[in-house]
């Protein structure tokens, strides 16, 4: 089972019982993610023994009792959406392997739950049922958040230049940030471009700090060569369209974007 | 771009507006469909010059004065929703080729469009705009549609006997073809496994009429060797799950499920 990862543009998030949890925002799939196998035992992320809470929750809540094998050619951490690609990779293989006939969105609702009680993510799961520029228009789980979608058909590139764990900012204070995110909403909707949406998540990182001086100096780089670039959320790195980003130092990434967030 | 084939397992439809039309059911996705490109002039389906009305519709509709060339490995006009299949693979190029900036629901509701009012088909373009085993649990157009969905991982056979015009079922009365249909969706959610799929849509084919004694021959040869077989709606034709059909007369296809309807 493949999931992709997804990258988060801007959000606007919201927490309370894991149902009534999420963010609207806009995120996008790419063609790099997870495969997940089920294997005798063990727990393996790219054949190294980990320890990931989300995958861990939703082993424990589908009854498996055997072992997990992810690969991913993207770093755990970056803002690549991983924690909820492995869940809801991972229980839709149990599902599958164990014949559990549970829905698509009954097991994106328990990878979702995975991700709010670790406070890993509000959306990823949401975006990776979908696929394509996915604007997640309800903060909620993925049975409930009303979606639209743009399958603008581009190559993205990334550059990652460190880590933040997103359960540092996602166990802050979280109402300004609602109001920021909402505001980008309203603002992406009112002209649905990429252009605009660069534009509109560029803002985001921005007006909600999370942009540093370094991160902001890589977005104009890209900008005075005419291409578009913003901050990943939530992860210390940038996404670029149109080139600009090999002067950097830091990871590079590129992927295409996909209209599917899971492959059989 | 490519948009998967979409086979209807059973279904109740609606007709109105066409935001209002629609059908409940289930249908799937698999890895055959269609492939269109924009070219210069004509319309051409594996190389032959075509009249497709719902091809036509899109065009028109988008105010594209160009060429459209489709190629596809499976038949028109046999139940694989090959004319919703076009249509929304159709405006989705003509939609990023031209910068229209139209959201994927937008484009689907088009698509929609052209089937209501050509009465070619009343939920296949919802079913491609998700993938797997698509439950529409709303009678409507895609934007509107609550779905859900199951990706059982399988290879289906199909065996093609023939034509049906989708258009000489639609235009009949379709009351109590929605009755039967709703109480179809209703047995197959009490158990929503693939084994009960395949009996609530066997029992839908013969219910309404539509499978006459030979396509019940061949479901129940499918079944006596262990295997799953229904009607394909609306064609004369059979798919199946575990072999059998190798025996019938007839176009053979085998694709296998997948989780996405949409390639870009």
């Amino acid at each position: 089972m493949f999931v992709s990862a997804s990258v988060t543009c801007f959000f606007a998030p919201k927490l309370g019982k894991p149902r009534n949890s999420g963010s609207l925002g806009v995120g996008f799939t790419i063609d790099k993610g997870v495969k997940v196998e089920l294997v005798d035992k063990g727990f393996l992320f790219n054949g190294r023994d980990v320890e990931i809470p989300t995958l861990m929750h939703v082993v424990n809540s589908l009854g498996y009792d055997g072992g997990i094998k992810v690969e991913s050619d993207l770093p755990l951490g970056c803002g690549f959406g991983l924690s909820g690609a492995i869940a809801l990779a991972t229980a839709l293989e149990i599902n599958e392997k164990l014949g559990l006939n549970r829905s698509l969105f009954q097991i994106a609702d328990l990878a979702h739950e995975a991700e709010v009680l670790n406070r890993t993510g509000l959306g990823d799961v949401t975006t990776q049922c979908h696929g394509g520029f996915v604007v997640r228009k309800v903060a909620s789980c993925p049975s409930r958040c009303l979606v639209d979608r743009y399958l603008w058909n581009v190559e993205v590139e990334f550059l990652i230049m460190g880590e933040i764990e997103t359960d540092e900012i996602l166990g802050g204070n979280l109402k300004s940030l609602y109001e920021i995110g909402r505001e980008s909403m309203k603002e992406f909707l009112r002209r649905p471009t990429m252009k605009n949406l660069f534009r509109v998540s560029k803002d985001f990182s921005i007006k909600t700090g999370f942009a540093d001086d370094e991160i902001i100096d890589v977005i104009e780089a890209v900008e005075s060569r005419g291409g578009y670039a913003s901050m990943m959320m939530i992860g210390r790195g940038v996404f670029a369209v149109g080139g600009g980003l090999d002067e950097f130092k830091g990871m590079h990434v590129k992927s295409k974007v996909v209209a599917c967030g899971i492959r059989l």
